[in-house]
């Protein structure tokens, strides 16, 4: 098995640092390679992401990323060009984002609500599509608009994901849309989920504007299961709940092509932090979940799991102390090696 | 003075009575003229809102409106067509969500973080402009698109609105967009803000990505003073900050035409909740707070603060209880008639 590895900008670097030694205690045998996108390499070389560099990072099975973005390239640019860029190019279409609240994890709503949710996010369609434009730009008459595109294929493929996933978990679907304002794209996502249920009857579906989905998530987020929504609605939801399950700190995520013909994309859902970045203070937990999440993809759950549980142990352990990147990521690998003594439950 | 109102549906009507009767308590000479809008009329006689209506409307110096949106007529087809087409009719492009957490109110989120915010939304651009449209409806081959429309024009004047109402408060704007993605819509409203920002030397300007917002509201909400944003982040923004903030049986919104040419509109964030209309049980707090809002924005600050204190007095008093929507009103007003009493502070 060979990850690229693109550690990124900003608080990137550490956190991959720890999340690849992590994954070489559980899979000594994957081999890394690493790829300089960013800041950095936009600044030598004035590249964004080119031809070749997709070209070999396609050669591998999955992609291990930190984060891209830093405040001294204008705003965007290496989002767009690095990050967006891969997603559209290798048809990230899926972005599965899972929060359950972890014992022990910082708690920002009262009450003993828990999270157990899995947003299914759409990855290349939305308001992401850089489709728009501007007029008389900075002149008192600028006009400047952005298209949402939505394809019947486009979330057809990917509410199919959320049902499957829900199948397999609480079997209860959320669509989250704004049909009411939205309608066009509205009408499109609210038919393509109503007739995809029927092909699965022991699936739950309810249909929430996602104003309210707003309200719910921190009064009601037990009612969760798969929340299915597109590009743009997905982002603002997934940083809400990953607040809500104990913080972006450890918030996973996973850029998935369905038709699998091209290696996915697995993040941190956090950005390049530049405020803390070089401080060796970022938690990379959130990286080192990412790893789990990719071997869950490549079909390695054992190896997976241990991680899993080696980063909840730690986080039922750890208390209020801050810790730094380095001795966060010991301590999850020392109870990795411990994990990995015991045979898979 | 003569105030138009709009019952609607669901609870709207439910807690517009009581609306109307604490407004008659602090400011009886106020008339009120009733408009029969919502699912009823429509049903009807096919009508959503006609020239006539609007006409008479127009009339008024300002409006209180309930609710709009029923179950048994095609989703947003009475939110655009009545709603929608209100705001845009009478150029509301300023939409003034504040929340201010009231002590009694429940509260959603661990320790004891205060809201004293005030959210300035957008009202007549963004993508609620209805552009967009759909190609090969119903077939596999469905394409629909949104279209978020932004001018320098509309975008000026909401941010003046913004930093005016900072300047009386904290001092301290911050702007919500998403430029890192959508770059054209984005830029504009970054250009703007950091142009006019010179014109307010005294106040504090920051730009925050919307996703991080979502994350800072749970997480740090008293950072805020006056957010600035667009309609549709404005719309989403205000349900998680209602939530926030005691529910939106507390939130009350203002939509105004800033060059003062059509009446305002006060109403309740909360929509016509069908699931529990007709059973007297919803909450009038938030129908009430809208028309302080109104009584403000007329000029009658002492009658409008002494129905804030008179809801602060009871929500502060009213415990765990739940009470019908009778009993609520009938509390708040017998607080009005001793507040009245007691000289302006
Ligand atoms: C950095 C940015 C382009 C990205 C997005 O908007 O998708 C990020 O916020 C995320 O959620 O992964
Ligand atoms: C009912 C709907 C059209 C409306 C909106 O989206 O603006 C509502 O959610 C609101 O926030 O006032």
């Amino acid at each position: 098995m060979k990850i690229a590895v693109i550690p990124g900008d900003g608080i990137g670097p550490e956190v991959i640092d720890q999340a690849v030694r992590t994954l070489h205690e559980v899979a000594p045998a994957i081999e890394t390679s690493y790829f300089d996108l960013g800041a950095r390499n936009y600044r030598a070389t004035g590249r964004l992401l080119d031809r070749e560099t997709l070209h070999e990072i396609r050669q591998h099975d999955a992609i291990l990323l930190g984060a891209i973005g830093d405040p001294t390239v204008p705003a965007g640019t290496l989002e767009r060009g690095i990050l967006l860029e891969m997603r559209f190019a290798l048809d990230h279409h899926i972005n599965l984002r899972p929060t359950k609240t972890m014992p022990g994890a910082p708690r920002v709503l009262a009450g003993d609500a828990n999270l157990d949710l899995l947003v299914v996010r759409e990855g290349t369609e939305g308001p992401y599509t850089g489709n728009g434009g501007a007029l008389r730009v900075g002149t008192p008459y600028e006009v400047a608009t952005e298209v949402s595109v939505n394809t019947r294929f486009g979330v057809d493929r990917l509410l199919r994901e959320a049902f499957e996933r829900a199948a397999v978990r609480r079997q209860r679907v959320t669509i989250v849309h704004k049909p009411n304002v939205l309608a066009f794209a509205g009408s499109l996502w609210t038919r393509a989920a109503d007739e995809l249920a029927t092909l699965y009857p022991e699936v739950e579906v309810d249909h929430m504007l996602v104003d309210a989905a707003m309200l719910h998530l921190v009064t009601n987020p037990a009612r969760f299961d798969v929340i299915a929504t597109d590009n743009l609605f997905g982002d603002l939801i997934t940083d809400l709940t990953s607040a809500l399950g104990g913080g972006v700190g450890l918030a996973a995520s996973a850029n998935i092509d369905g038709s699998r013909r091209n290696p996915a994309m697995f993040e941190p859902v956090h950005g390049s932090a530049p405020d803390i970045a070089g401080r060796g203070v970022a938690d990379p937990t959130a990286a080192i979940l990412s790893t789990a999440l990719m071997l869950h993809h490549l079909g390695l759950s054992h190896e997976a799991n241990t991680i899993d549980q080696a980063v909840r142990d730690h986080v039922a352990s750890r208390g209020q102390q801050s810790c730094s990147t380095e001795e966060i990521g010991e301590q999850i690998r020392s109870r990795v090696g411990s994990e990995s003594l015991t045979p898979p439950r």
